[in-house]
């Protein structure tokens, strides 16, 4: 049967709508190198209006590609709204990329236009020659135009000021392409997934639910995680969608940086990974300044270690734990515990350490390794975390992966895990991470987070190295707080950990680093260990 | 640019998964005539699973219409699953229609099969004979099933007795249809609203965003509101959602019984017409007593009068005044002070008793009655309120009506109103409504909100009568609070409104009545009164 309510599509363009009509005084604030830049909604409104008229000027048509390189600023917004609403697909280039991956991903895409923070030009500058779609490099610059070899190049604020101050927006469907993002690439290159309007839509939709990790009107937002990382966490959308504050830190992420913002601009929540809270809580720990504004930290991208979360709640300052990928838009899971389980400070954080419970639209299951076998919701059991749901993507960009997406539309996610009675998974690892010893799995995930919790380290991570008998033995990588390097020994890690697990887990070496090798979105980078342990395994071993 | 995010389809029976797999131990609790009803989310997925089996077997099939006569219960709420999620299309009956209305809707929508509750037998009974669609009656019984004529009859608990306690959901597309509801007609036919899927899922979405007026998880719901009325406010759906625990009043809703229910179960939330508030105030102002747990009453469906949302204020209740209509799902607008505008609590009441900003996803404008002309949101500029958006209505079932529903994919909503220049729509009317005195218009709206703040009155309605010379002037038709019955006089009104408005807005009379006629959605019935009004005019005058 017909239903008598027409398909209006969900577009971006209903956001910048709700964002400049309705909350057209609050405002977005971006850190420059000396003081901020303050303007409303209404005032990015119309120079959303402006870029649009620009883009189409400089040929950009329905369904291309925009490229941005650039860090978490006014102009990067502008761009979220105007690319997509006037038709074409917004692009956002990591900035940490290797270049060999940088110029594959234009190129893949078939970027038609780059836009670029100053800063950033000799990153960029170095693939000049190797982009033959790209037509106009935009420099997104307060001053002069930066020279180099780039063209043909323009300034942002040229290019806007010729511009009407309205737009005639076109009619959308929900399911054209309106952003895309590539994954990080730890293995092979990197993969293309393409959001839809719809997708876009609905996850914003999906982080402002009541229990959801998104803002509402009267937050204060500040995302420190890159608008270039699986589209800022839909931040940039569902910030906008509620007319929220947003605070936008550009390339001043130290933690002095982010804690002058924070208080100046009195933000009330914000959002990362973990490695960022962990220098946080380290400078908070030495500086015991506070920050009283601040309501929630959301964290995701990597395992929440235990340390961190309880180091946070010394400061006063909640995390909320979530999990997600490119792939999922990325807000897979959320942990917040329910009404019923709120029955202790300590019981709450068992659950708050664990990734949470799905995302309103999204379904999930979880499925053993190596067989299709659905595995039962006990706390115990470990397989691979399946999901899928209206913002899951089914396919990479020119790449249908049956690997990864199955036929019936689920989407193997690539990290193990269990799932409690209750719905909350923990992951415990990645697929490709876990530690294969004596034919049982250890969790480099949780060894590395219980060594996090010794008061003399920063990082670790643990890795398998191959061994003759047990196949595979963990080894931990560790990087000492700055005042107890050299400090601190390979003993007293091992008896730190021994109480706390199984002795078959505990590492059969600890190595001591100065710097931990990160990926360009800011994970421990274990390929780079292994190879570094591998060039360690001699032929006589 | 196709996007590589599949249409993973928006259904009910998403809501269905996620009410029963992660908050299968919340509770659904339903006032019976002793005591209470009460079972988890976990046994009332069994129920529903037994349910659409149980359809199957009745002959129920894709697109089917199947009606429900009920109050709000546990049973209706297994209905609203069971049949949307199987395929099928449910059909809320409105237990209060006249029979001729009645009759017209069952055989408009043809339903086949209609459950009720067994005190409303002899309503539906009295139609025996006269639905020739319906192939199967089933009593909403405890107990054994009713004597009566209609036939083939059977017991609702005897129906799912044999039923398996599984079902295999069939693939729904989300555009299907899932369910309909009819205006309430008062004027002309009743017409029925469509919904779909995915206009059903997208509404609980946005009534549980953040700053909307749905529930979250750890809420306790009673919806007053009845559940054949626009959907129980869609309620039903989004407190399913987010595994809120739902208290259902049934037929029990005098002021005594819903206090009682919503102090023994804790309710933090309701929701409701402004007829219902206003006798719980009178009840509450006679004896004193409390409701703690309750955080907010949501009111809509007429709007709120001021004597009402300050009444209710010194009882430390909260009012949240929505606006919507069959059409729109029925959420459009909610009234929620933004955070630079909390500068007082008359400020706040101020706009609190506006109709309040779109909800996401809704768009909406000002037009100039009588023609085309959009108005500018300045507060004072009165004209027809349209609305668009994907949960809003684009024609009738069987009625395109190009009158309501215009080309371009906007509703007039039939509601004249001014929205001020922070987007808060004030309803002043419905077009059928406004007096229209010496070519000026006077809102009916307004007069009798400011009539309904004398001490002495308890509801009061104003309606135009036709005047030689002025066209129409006002008249007041007035309920003196029972205390006061035969002791309040034209005067005391007329000079307790004289210092609020403008003199030609004074009612030329002001008549006292016992009982104010209502719709059978609880509004006040003006057509009656016209009528009675009508009936007072004779000739010589």
């Amino acid at each position: 049967m017909r239903s008598t309510i027409p398909d209006f599509p969900l577009t971006t363009q209903h956001i910048l709508w709700r964002a400049t009509t309705l909350f057209g005084k609050k405002e977005i604030v971006t850190r420059r190198e000396k003081g901020v830049r303050r303007y409303t909604y209404a005032d990015f409104g119309v120079r959303v209006a402006r870029l649009a008229n620009a883009l189409r000027r400089l040929g950009v048509e329905s369904g291309d590609r925009v490229g941005t390189f650039a860090f978490n600023n006014d102009r990067h917004l502008e761009l979220y709204f105007a690319v997509s609403s006037m038709g074409a697909v917004l692009h956002t280039l990591n900035v940490r990329l290797f270049p060999k991956h940088l110029e594959y991903i234009i190129n893949d895409a078939e970027d038609k236009v780059i836009f670029f923070d100053p800063p950033l030009l000799p990153v960029l500058g170095a693939l000049a020659g190797k982009m033959p779609t790209v037509k106009h490099f935009v420099a997104m610059a307060d001053g002069p135009v930066p020279s180099g070899p780039l063209e043909p190049l323009a300034s942002y604020e040229d290019v806007l000021a010729a511009e009407p101050t309205t737009f005639a927006w076109p009619a959308l469907h929900e399911s054209d392409a309106a952003a895309m993002c590539y994954t990080s690439g730890t293995t092979g290159q990197p993969k293309g997934v393409v959001y839809s309007h719809r997708s876009t839509f609905l996850h914003a939709m999906g982080e402002v639910i009541k229990g959801g990790i998104g803002p509402e009107e009267d937050d204060v937002i500040l995302p420190v995680v890159p608008m270039f990382h699986a589209m800022g966490w839909g931040l940039p959308y569902s910030a906008t969608l509620q007319g929220a504050t947003q605070v936008l830190p550009d390339r001043y992420l130290d933690p002095a940086s982010l804690v002058d913002l924070i208080n100046t601009e009195r933000v009330t929540f914000t959002a990362g990974v973990p490695t960022v809270w962990l220098a946080l809580l380290q400078y908070l720990d030495k500086t015991g300044v506070t920050m009283p504004s601040l309501r929630a930290i959301v964290c995701g991208g990597a395992a929440v270690p235990e340390a961190l979360m309880r180091g946070m709640e010394r400061h006063g300052l909640k995390m909320i734990h979530a999990w997600g990928m490119t792939e999922t838009s990325p807000l897979g899971t959320v942990s917040s515990p329910k009404s019923y389980l709120r029955t202790g400070p300590e019981d709450e954080l068992r659950l708050r350490l664990r990734q949470g419970i799905p995302a309103p639209t999204v379904e999930m299951r979880l499925v053993e390794l190596g067989t299709d076998r659905l595995l039962p919701w006990d706390g115990k059991s470990v397989g691979e975390l399946e999901v899928r749901g209206p913002w899951i993507a089914g396919a990479y960009y020119k790449d249908a992966d049956p690997e990864r997406f199955t036929k019936d539309g689920w989407l193997r996610t690539g990290d193990v895990c269990n799932i409690d009675p209750e719905g909350y998974v923990q992951i415990v690892d990645r697929t490709k991470d876990l530690v294969k010893s004596g034919g049982e799995w250890i969790s480099s995930v949780e060894v590395e987070s219980a060594i996090m919790g010794h008061p003399k380290v920063l990082e670790a991570a643990v890795i398998g190295v191959s061994h003759p008998k047990w196949q595979e033995r963990p080894v931990a990588y560790v990087v000492p707080k700055p005042e107890f390097k050299g400090n601190v020994s390979q003993e007293e890690i091992l008896g730190f950990l021994a109480p706390k697990m199984a002795k078959w887990w505990l590492p059969d070496e600890v190595r001591f680093i100065d710097e931990m090798p990160k990926t360009s979105v800011g994970k421990f980078d274990k390929k780079v260990l292994r190879a570094q342990a591998r060039a360690l395994e001699t032929p006589s071993e």
